[in-house]
């Protein structure tokens, strides 16, 4: 008889892992808070778009889904940058080819809990609340839709209720549990760009729209049917903040000043803005993630990134891909697969945590520095003139499967190659591979 | 008609907060969970010895009772280091008479309670297990001694209940509350090397004893009745370890090999070290402290530190000076009184919890290391000769009212000066004032 196995969350890391288990024979019971998205099709989570790159996809293969999802993404071959005076520039992610793929998130968690409906070892449970759970049997008790409470009895439960986990309650509780919640001094709206006529891409549709105001910004992320789902990010408090945007007056006079070609393309700013939410951005980090044999933390219920990498669904995946890699290696001795999973993954998501943070900074301030866009001018051409000795900190980030920590280090030291070109007006000689020879071991 | 103050903790901080209140005409009501010490006196917290210096001097002169207090004491003028070999080596702490102060904490708290008994504006609540807040109305739960639950409502509330705080339980849900806990890899037992004949101190009496053994440490502060209370700090897990002293046989071999001296003090060694629990050390950090102007958090409620600067409730009862002070400035403005408090605290509270956590290296690894003492040489001809331009960042901590985050940096200041001294090979030169002329701008 195999072991039963509680999943308690049923979101991009839930229902992904529900069919990685399903696939290895175990009885999946699978909860989640929200209503059934297969019949309310018009509720499926936050209504923001995502960017897969290559770890997700690699995720996705593993059960068949990466071509399917890709039919319906966007790809994003390069950042477009707009300057407060409507002036765009471009700069691709990576080589010929290389893009980040808009997917919606809403359609991508259908179309995981729609596979996962298909397997008869994996039950579902929607509108399902976690209240508690015990960790030494692997009980854990909901409040269901009918305000009943009920308890299910596992094996053991893996937990990907996200950032403000249920599961994470009672280890929060035990001795020597390590935890911090960080917030950003930043906070987001999100706003529209509708399509045009004819379901008409009003700006171009392949790349990521930046708005670098430096300590504000604006971001764009296209979508199939022609609009594109917009971010303000921005202080709470300030000078340039939402605290003071209060009146439509406030806000006309802000975005006309500051995003003036947007503006035509946004006929219900006003009202999108006042009525969709302010919302907060949290960096959630803890450890251990696991208890024992009994309970196992995947995706940001183990580890919350702010958004600014795009990396927060493909690092949840890893996880789960983590997880069954560890299942196939040590088999069905849990306390092993649990242990060695959390001490795998945990300094590639502290990696990609300081990562994204980085990145803010990277998208709102320096995309507009002169110093740092002839950093990546360079760096752009070694990528391109030595594929195999130099890869930049995006590409192992984004187009590789390279532990994330390993991305952390060779970015610093990327940093400090370019920045001794720089400093030795060398520019020019970065094309003779004699001169770079000497160089190449700041990278090892 | 005066404000109604709800005060829940009635330990160190707690008690010492009832009292300014109270002389500021206050109502107070005073909660504590434990019962009350003076009808259970041999029971008053942990049974551990605490460093009062200078900041907790002049919070506790403000109530008259510093010189009560010191009465009880044992000056400790510096600490004394003992060898693997047995071999002792001494290094006072500060100037000529500097010293810190070994109290009981039960003892202490015992007196405060006392003390707060005398005002009739204070109303004492034991045995009161705070189990639920609102923040909006200043209203707190408790479960009482007999198992039912009082509310009390107030015009406001400050939280002195701890490192694990119950009134830290409602922000820790609001929006944007950041949060950390994190663990010490080491843990500590508390042991004891009593009294010899006719309350005989087996040790120098006026110094706090150090067994530095790189990555653990023994250390004992003496007692009034002739005794010494012991601490063993020491990694949880690894080849030195908790994990390691499991039967008699294995921690008789370790103490006789590790602290050879100190083990025909300790008759009781074997039997205490498996009676007295290994307790783990957080550090609690948080922001904000308050919310509006119905809840403040003081003391380790708002900053839990490590003990190794023996800073604790040094800091928490400056927590409670400021809140006084603020007051004082700003009187019944409490949304201005309880923001100036956090803005005021919080960088001096980050600033010894930093400070502490080094402080465990410095003690339990450096001062058996060869270059350090040096430093330390040099540090101490500095402040004897230039008492104006060199304050030592044991001093500035320690010996001053300077705020932690100035004790913070001039440290790094400091340390720079006194690695240039050594760079240049410069030891003969300092007692020139020519020649230290040209570096006081360092310090800067």
């Amino acid at each position: 008889m195999k072991d039963t196995i509680s999943i308690i969350g049923g979101g991009l890391s839930g229902s992904l892992l529900a069919i990685y288990m399903a696939k290895r024979g175990f009885q999946v019971n699978l909860f989640e808070r929200r209503p059934d998205m297969r019949s309310n099709k018009i509720y499926a989570g936050k209504s923001i778009n995502l960017a897969l790159s290559t770890r997700g996809l690699r995720a996705l293969e593993r059960i068949g889904l990466d071509k399917e999802i890709l039919d319906d993404a966007i790809p994003m071959y390069g950042r477009m940058m707009h300057s407060a005076d409507s002036e765009l520039s471009y700069h691709a992610y990576g080589k010929e080819g290389q893009a980040i793929n808009s997917v919606s998130r809403g359609r991508l968690n259908l179309k995981l809990i729609e596979l996962a409906s298909e397997y008869e070892n994996i039950t579902m449970y929607f509108n399902a609340r976690c209240i508690d759970t015990d960790l030494e049997t692997a009980t854990a008790t909901f409040e269901m839709e009918d305000g009943s409470h009920q308890t299910f009895k596992a094996d053991r439960i893996m937990g990907t209720d996200g950032a403000f986990a249920a599961t994470r309650g009672k280890l929060q509780i035990t001795d020597r549990f390590n935890y911090s919640q960080s917030y950003l001094h930043v906070g987001y709206k999100e706003l529209v760009i509708p399509a045009g006529e004819a379901g008409k891409f009003m700006m171009e549709k392949n790349a990521l729209h930046i708005w670098p105001r430096r300590e504000y910004m604006m971001i764009a992320l296209p979508n199939p049917a022609g609009d594109f789902t917009c971010t303000l990010f921005m202080p709470f408090e300030g000078q340039n903040s939402f605290a003071n945007l209060q009146t439509k007056e406030e806000v006309t006079k802000f975005f006309n000043e500051k995003f003036p070609d947007a503006v035509p393309m946004m006929p219900t700013l006003i009202e999108d803005f006042f009525t969709n939410p302010t919302s907060s951005l949290v960096t959630v980090r803890c450890y251990p993630w696991v208890r024992k044999d009994k309970l196992a933390l995947l995706g940001d219920a183990a580890h919350a990134v702010v958004p600014f990498y795009g990396q927060g669904m493909n690092c949840s995946f890893e996880d789960c891909v983590e997880m069954d890699d560890c299942i196939e290696e040590f088999g069905t001795d849990w306390n092993k697969v649990f242990d060695e999973y959390q001490k795998r993954r945990k300094p590639n998501a502290d990696a990609i945590s300081e990562l994204a943070i980085q990145n803010y900074y990277e998208m709102a301030d320096k995309v507009a520095d002169a110093h740092f866009l002839h950093k990546k001018h360079i760096e752009h051409e070694l990528s391109d003139l030595y594929p195999e000795q130099y890869k930049s900190q995006y590409e192992l980030t984004t187009f590789s499967i390279s532990p994330y920590s390993y991305a952390l280090q060779q970015g610093q030291k990327n940093d400090a190659l370019l920045e001794k070109i720089i400093a030795e007006k060398a520019e020019d000689k970065i094309k003779d591979p004699a001169y770079m020879e000497g160089l190449w071991s700041m990278l090892k």
